[in-house]
């Protein structure tokens, strides 16, 4: 399986302590040592750095742990092979265009018979089921949401297509369109959102301690979401298997429940 | 205006001395200073670094030149903005997937009324002159060239579209679709193929020189494709004005001539 990791803030904000825990899982204190990558939206732009090696060892993902990128959405993924090789083309996150934005994902889980799920203009260029899943996805965007809609009614139909995946096997899943980062939980998905006051965390995965208080002005607002609940000393909620919740600006701005036949 | 630099090697080579060169015309020996991206191939998958900060001075720009990334297809572009702000979605180079597979484009020049060139499915994402024919291009490829084309059939087809552009304006272009490069000149390109015996090549924009043959075996064939010559003691070839040339493997495997009506 993989791991996951995504930020949504209010303002551009850097992911520098949760990457620092989240590159340990890549090949130190867990066994996601097949790549990694990570996106930073800023604005209506995108930068990423990626790497087929182990995070944990990774030149590239030390420079992103200790050059502080401010963005207000990131992405990022690290990888446990299980469909296609440990080659560039099958690290997360994904990126297409799609109505004039980029559209950028990462999944955890493992889709069975996904080669089932037809494809159209969109076409995956490496073998795994996750980038596959992924080009489904944006033909039922193109197909079904119009260019001028809300971040509510793309939710809705996000909600249903996700619930289709799940139907091939696990699929945990961020999503994003600059705008809203959509996080979809079929297994396991954590998230927490920070806000004044702000206190101390501690990672889970090595020693290091901050003091968001240092860090932020009054008025910040950060949402993070994880696999696994990255800090020791904060609560963190757990998506709900069936659950897609929708963050801008640090915020919830929508919660589709699972829903039940 | 901007600068290109292109690569194209029959074995996974490092870009490092041309990039030391290139990143001082961001703001140091160059007035180029408006960000700059580098997207590296490697088989079909493909990673970049960018920036909206000069090469000059940002950190990830010495982090490129630093820390050898071995690579068979190179495109790198620095900005000197005319169209569109200087933000993350402007840089160059721009990526999107056609036909399952990645392709990168590097535009030079500036184009007057491209807003007539109609699109398609394929959109900007940013408000440069270069991107919006990017799209144009990707369309014209997804209409009338099939997947299976060979590179001299896509090419045929890239020269008239290139030709057409350079109609709108000055068009020197970047292109790669992971397999060949592309590389078409209406005002100023140079390329150079170094191929053994490997000599010593000397830096134009600092102090820095390089004996090829220690870094080399005797098989490997690179060439480097840039809007001015990268050194001083060799001997680079112009590309003329409407011409079209393709390399594969540090080879070049085909050359559409300047054509006249």
């Amino acid at each position: 399986m993989c791991e996951l990791l995504g930020m949504s803030a209010n303002v551009p904000t850097d992911i520098c302590f949760s990457w620092a825990g989240m590159m340990n899982r890549g090949g130190a204190t867990g066994p996601h040592k097949d790549g990694w990558g990570i996106a930073f939206y800023e604005g209506r732009g995108i930068r990423e750095f990626r790497d087929p090696a182990p995070s944990y060892t990774s030149e590239i993902a030390r420079f992103v742990r200790n050059y502080p990128i401010k963005s207000e959405t990131v992405i990022s993924h690290i990888r446990q092979a299980n469909v296609g090789n440990i080659c560039l083309e099958n690290t997360h996150p994904f990126i297409r265009e799609l109505h004039g934005s980029y559209w950028c994902y990462a999944h955890n889980g493992q889709l069975q018979n996904f080669t089932e799920l037809p494809l159209g203009q969109f076409r995956p260029v490496g073998t795994t089921d996750s980038e596959h899943a992924f080009c489904w996805l944006l033909q039922q965007i193109a197909g079904e949401v119009p260019t001028t809609a809300s971040s509510a009614e793309l939710g809705a139909v996000l909600h249903r297509c996700c619930r289709t995946l799940s139907d091939y096997g696990v699929f945990n899943m961020l999503l994003s369109n600059a705008q809203t980062l959509f996080v979809y939980c079929s297994t396991k998905l954590h998230w927490i959102t920070r806000r004044a006051p702000f206190g101390k965390a501690q990672l889970q995965d090595n020693e290091l301690t901050v003091n968001f208080a240092e860090h932020t002005t009054p008025t910040d607002v950060v949402s993070v979401i994880a696999t696994e609940p990255l800090t020791t000393n904060e609560t963190w909620t757990a998506l709900a298997p069936g659950e897609l919740i929708a963050f801008a600006a640090g915020e919830v701005v929508g919660r589709w429940p699972a829903t039940r036949d």
